[in-house]
């Protein structure tokens, strides 16, 4: 059984890895509950020039179509937007694990209130590597949850 | 100033082409409110075995970056389900025009009761292709919505 630290481990090096790209730091991880992967993925908004891909979203298409999300665990680096809140909600995903909600906050407490269970680890790495790229790049941050200038 | 129902015609020849390709019958287009188009596209979790690809994703991605979508107009031949209801509030999408809610019910009172304008055609073509579609292949449908068996 691989614990949570583990799992946020593997979404914040796929944060790291968007970092070292020049992209946004947000990395995810699609697991089923006994922790084998389904799919990892990150955001890649700027890698790719494609605003779909925020991390959670390259996660579930990394795990190719599933029929039963019911018994799988979106692991997230950041707080999911409404974007990849609704598709948690919609594909009835059965946990989520946040890293920190403290950089922004998006849909975790509408998920729990909805049936998901939502764990936040409040992961200080997570939390530095948002902040600090947030200061450097507030236009792209922005950009990327739809805060026009 | 083009007109919804030209809107609508565009999102529902996308629709159509995606049913040609052997995949599920919903289409997307991206206008700007003067309605210039930004982007189209279709459902295309068959074609591309990509379950991330619903239409308003797909839409949303081929018009690629842009900095303020509040003067935009998403339009979607079914009413959108969480995922793209979730992308048109974070993405602050001003409008949404949908072909139909009969057949499938997402979130489009959510956006309306969240500032977004929304118009809902009734449109025949687009109940009649989607009735047909969900009559025929159910299974795929179910996996589209996260509905599992």
């Amino acid at each position: 059984m691989i614990l949570p630290a583990a799992m946020m481990d593997l979404a914040f090096d796929e944060a790291r890895a968007g970092l070292a790209e020049g992209g946004i730091p947000i990395g995810a991880a699609l697991f089923t509950i006994d922790g084998v992967l389904l799919g990892s993925g990150r955001n890649r908004r700027v890698q790719q020039g494609d605003p779909s891909l925020h991390a959670e979203v390259d996660a579930f298409r990394a795990a190719g179509r599933q029929r039963d999300y019911r018994s799988t665990v979106m692991v997230t680096t950041l707080s999911p937007c409404w974007y990849c809140s609704g598709l948690v909600r919609q594909f009835n995903i059965g946990s989520l694990l946040v890293g920190e909600c403290r950089t922004f906050s998006g849909g975790h407490d509408w998920l729990a209130d909805n049936g998901v269970e939502v764990t936040v680890l409040d992961d200080d790495r997570c939390v530095a590597m948002m902040s600090a790229f947030i200061a450097e790049h507030p236009d792209v941050w922005h950009e990327d949850i739809g805060l026009a200038p």
